[in-house]
């Protein structure tokens, strides 16, 4: 018997190690909690990352091949992981696709039916029922989606449901089957303005660094509403700070920021035009379900090919 | 010029009674504060009804032929009007699918992302994120929808567009596009324990007074949400309170109430898996734009050949 260990930093249920174990002959399958000092240069697999982990740690995982994460974006590996061209690695892209559009048209439709409103009026027991003013109907607005990838294209199918018209923003803008139109990132500031509702899926990169700031803001309908359910990373906050609260826009819906969880001490908890969530966008109802068959399925490519089957990141792109 | 009047007891705007003036030759069109004591007798018809008259003024409405309603259910006006066999009746019955709708999936949507569990979050400066637990997507669960009209087939069409299984509730169980499957009210015992959620928008009749009561409740999933966007006397409400208090069911969400505005003193304002709105969900963004073309549809057909053309109340059923 080998010493490789396929390290589990998220939990599977015993079943699912059952059939694991049964798959890779040889492979140790060992939780974080049971990883003793001599085991990290065994490491060959990881299922799930963990951001504990020291430099020196991770130095010492010498035999580290591949690294299935169990999220969507991998901005959080450290540089010397990503750049380590012996390491490969996948991630979950696809399964959060539903959880996080499901999370959008919460927002947009409890927003524009004025359920939050009620939420906070019931607590004061106040039945206060504004006379046909305040609604809106997704009916006929116009939805701008910030990437054109899974979850990108899970938003334009509902949207489209609803009767909006649903514009993508790519790099190239290439076109891509579900949406009315699409346009490159240097030609978004045209049709930004025309915009009801503004969502993001972008991942955090070099190019997406601090995109929505100021001058982006400023090109907006008064009444139009931004969401951010890609990165933190991308949203310059004092500027979203400030255009909220000179009710420069109508209002937004943030599942992301740069620092997570979100200090205490920030001033955005406060703004009532603005809806904060702890990043549980993408969580999904059944994890362990969804997950199992991406890892399984990379997991017999990687022992019978060496390498992986699905879901690849590209580590200059980053996603 | 006769004396004959159209009351408007809901507002118009300008140019739309400027084109009604030039379609309606002869008759004046009066608001109901412009409304003489002499006035009454002369009035043949009402756009919108108004609760504040009392009988007698009823009983001056000498020669009231039609009243056409500016809501869905017409359950509010007095018996003595419905009776009436001079009277005919016509409702907006149509225009409110898609906002009512729309609350329908803002509520079930936000519930399952937990927005509305983060917007409380949120007034406390609370990131708590629970991990893969309590979230839910609408996905392959299974809709129940009593009332088959065109609310509840809207309902049915979003629904499907969200993979959900949905079944609806009518008086006879006759098929009606867009639902997966549908049954007689006498059978919905059959079906209820299987519903993830159920939506009523039943009308308020004597047939559905006091329908969802302590014993409908108890054949609920443990899980099962239950919305109200019907209207309020259709459900027990003390037996809702119950079974939300003792956790028989997951949550529920009511639009509609027995009194409305619902009593400050009313226990329900503190529970808190009940979302309460103030018969809000069908309001409507342009509410005289969507109303007008009925009205106007209808006047001229009133006009031209004493009947109406379309949203015609059968008063025997009262919808």
């Amino acid at each position: 018997m080998s010493n490789a260990i396929i390290l589990m930093n998220n939990q599977l249920k015993p079943q699912q190690v059952e059939m694991l174990t049964q798959l890779a002959e040889g492979y140790r399958f060992v939780t974080k909690a049971d990883l003793a000092e001599g085991d990290f240069e065994y490491v060959e697999i990881m299922y799930g990352w963990d951001k504990s982990y020291t430099e020196a740690q991770r130095q010492s995982f010498k035999r580290l091949k591949w690294i299935q994460a169990t999220s969507a974006g991998v901005d959080y590996l450290p540089m010397d992981i990503i750049q380590n061209p012996q390491i490969m690695i996948s991630n979950m892209s696809g399964i959060h696709a539903t959880p996080i559009a499901e999370s959008v048209f919460g927002y947009l439709l409890a927003t524009g039916r004025q359920l939050f409103t009620s939420q906070l009026q019931q607590r004061e027991s106040n039945w206060n029922r504004p006379e046909h003013g305040g609604y809106f109907s997704l009916k006929d607005k116009v939805l701008l989606v910030y990437g054109t990838g899974n979850i990108g294209q899970e938003i334009a199918r509902i949207g489209h449901n609803f009767s909006m018209e649903v514009i993508g923003i790519n790099t190239n803008g290439r076109a891509i089957e579900g949406f009315d139109a699409c346009y490159a990132t240097a030609e978004a500031d045209l049709i930004v303005g025309k915009a009801d509702f503004i969502v993001s899926t972008l991942p955090a990169t070099a190019n997406t660094r601090h995109y929505f700031a100021e001058n982006w803001f400023k090109m907006l309908k008064a009444t139009a509403l931004f969401i951010n359910v890609g990165r933190g990373q991308t949203v310059d906050e004092t500027a979203l700070y400030e255009a909220l609260k000179a009710k420069q826009i109508g209002g937004a819906y943030l599942d992301v920021f740069h620092e997570e969880p979100l200090p205490e001490s920030s001033t955005l908890w406060e703004l009532e035009s603005l809806l904060i969530s702890p990043h549980i966008s993408g969580q999904i109802e059944h994890f362990q379900e969804e997950t199992f068959p991406i890892f399984k399925e990379n997991l017999v490519s990687y022992l019978n090919e060496g390498k992986l089957a699905r879901n690849i990141v590209a580590k200059d792109k980053g996603y």
